[in-house]
């Protein structure tokens, strides 16, 4: 398997991670999304080690390598043209969620999937944490029985973001960006899909940080009965132990799965208690072995479209002060 | 002081624990909100030890007694009538939450309220848990700074409610019962009025509670910025360790306080650690001291009627399907 990676405003860790624990794959090309300092350093860290070319424009290099799989991971706005741009080549791709920054530009993207006959994932990879991967199993298996509510949330520390977290245009919103991990968990625990959104977010005590939305609440209504609302913030002071503060519960009709602080807990006719972890997954192993047609990943290419699209329509309930009907 | 219970179907209980730790109070009567057995039950337990007199009508009673206190908790929907020719006899009240069921019977009793210029307070009791008041304390002391984002839970065991719980005319809803803790929270830990709600409710798998809702969404926009939510529910499973699992996270623009497993804990620029909690204080005793004039109690009308008004127009918001904006 030929691999390429473009850009590196994202996370193409997996791969790396995948490669260091002795991954068969040929690490072909490195092409920078945007020029930057970042990709610099990336060249700089990697290049040696896995002797990949690099390439300025990544045209040149999706049809000069032909590579089976592309990673997507540049600037946020970029991502859906350069996707679909591997998608026109018959390149499967790995990209960045959210894979469209607006909804023209998802449809351009859906669009150009079903035409490409390709294989298609987002880097949606919290599923793939032992805790909240614990949690599904245990409500798959039907131990909590039909679920009806969920609340879930992020927290991140701001910190200082490179200057296009500072633009609506070229970061896409904190909902569409931070929020979409907890939407797509919504979807995945609950099997249902999204029916409205009423949501709210604000750019209060950004730090400079332009238009970033340092908070938000995203409601939703879904399909089939049942609610979810998801949580998020940049306001996670410096000093917390850890980055990220993730969480999801979910409620049933038979009992309670909770993910907190790396933990899932139970709470059933059995009682309370811890589940026990399910191991470690690489996600980028797991949409490769998609594409050598050893089995489907975990997170699909409709997992990919339907996350960011309720990111998006989320955003626009926000811009607008309004609530929004999928329409799917 | 004297003081005379109406009903007891509600948190009459402070009053008790209040005698039993020696408050020098003459308990004075004891009324039958509505003629059940338990209302027997705690002519049993209580009448012999503290002497009271029985009447089968609260009126009468309220008019023989001339109390300076009626402590009203009868079923939901009667609490407000309740209250109300209380106040019209100059007595003032500490009345169950919601205290009223209806947006109508609310007007009346705000209305006697301000004619009466008796004193009057809710049981919104869970203000003065000690890692709730801690919690509170450390957002007023400035620690997390202006505060944005607010998301908070209440979730109870269902077991086996009385007949009055089934019905939406007697009972209110589980909005207005359970969910108005965390709405109050709200109010008093942001210092903010509500603007707008949009919530969900639904009744699935209420195990044959009739119109009882088991899980329940409301999400706030608040006047000066900001937005809060409240998810509740009913389906904590009877194995649970405790009977309630009730949450709040306070995010503000300098650190997040969290009370939750009864701890409050702080994240801000000193780090994350535990608040020191405050000692309890005994609601009831907090109210009688406001009517000796020795003080102001935590709960002041205006948040008994604030709660409660907020708490009906998220049911109806629910019931509606819709968003609603407040109009005070």
């Amino acid at each position: 398997m030929k691999v390429v990676v473009i850009g590196c405003s994202g996370h193409y860790y997996s791969f790396i991670e995948a490669l260091e624990s002795g991954l068969e794959a040929e690490f072909a090309g490195f092409a920078k999304g945007v020029d930057d300092e970042v990709c610099q350093g990336f060249i700089s860290a990697f290049k040696e080690k896995y002797g990949f070319r690099v390439y300025e424009n990544y045209l040149e290099m999706l049809d000069e390598v032909k590579p089976d799989i592309a990673i997507v991971n540049s600037h946020f706005n970029l991502n859906s043209r350069i996707t679909l741009d591997a998608f026109e080549r018959g390149v499967s791709c790995y990209t960045e969620k959210p894979v469209a920054t607006t909804l023209e530009d998802l449809q351009l993207l859906k669009k150009g999937y079903e035409r490409s006959g390709v294989h298609f994932s987002a880097m949606l990879e919290m599923r793939y944490t032992p805790a909240f991967r614990a949690a599904c199993q245990a409500i798959k298996s039907g131990k909590v029985g039909d679920v009806l509510m969920i609340t879930a949330q992020k927290s991140y520390k701001l910190g200082q973001r490179r200057e296009f977290f500072k633009k609506r245009e070229t970061f896409g919103g904190t909902i569409p960006w931070v929020g979409i991990h907890a939407i797509d968990w919504i979807r995945w625990l609950s099997g249902r899909e999204f029916k409205s959104v009423d949501a709210r977010h604000s750019t209060m005590f950004n730090n400079g940080h332009g238009d970033l939305e340092t908070a938000a609440i995203c409601f939703f209504e879904l399909e089939g009965g049942g609610f979810a609302s998801v949580n998020m913030d940049y306001l996670r002071p410096a000093s917390a132990k850890t980055h990220g503060d993730d969480r999801v519960r979910v409620v049933g009709s038979k009992g309670i799965v909770e993910v907190m602080h790396g933990k899932a807990v139970i709470i059933d006719q059995d009682g309370e208690r811890d589940l026990e972890l399910s191991e470690t997954v690489n996600p980028f192993v797991d949409f490769l072995h998609q594409v050598e047609s050893k089995g489907k990943c975990l997170v699909s290419a409709e997992d990919a479209f339907k996350a960011t699209e309720a990111g998006l329509y989320a955003r626009q309930s926000a811009d607008e002060g309004k609530r929004l009907y999928f329409s799917y």
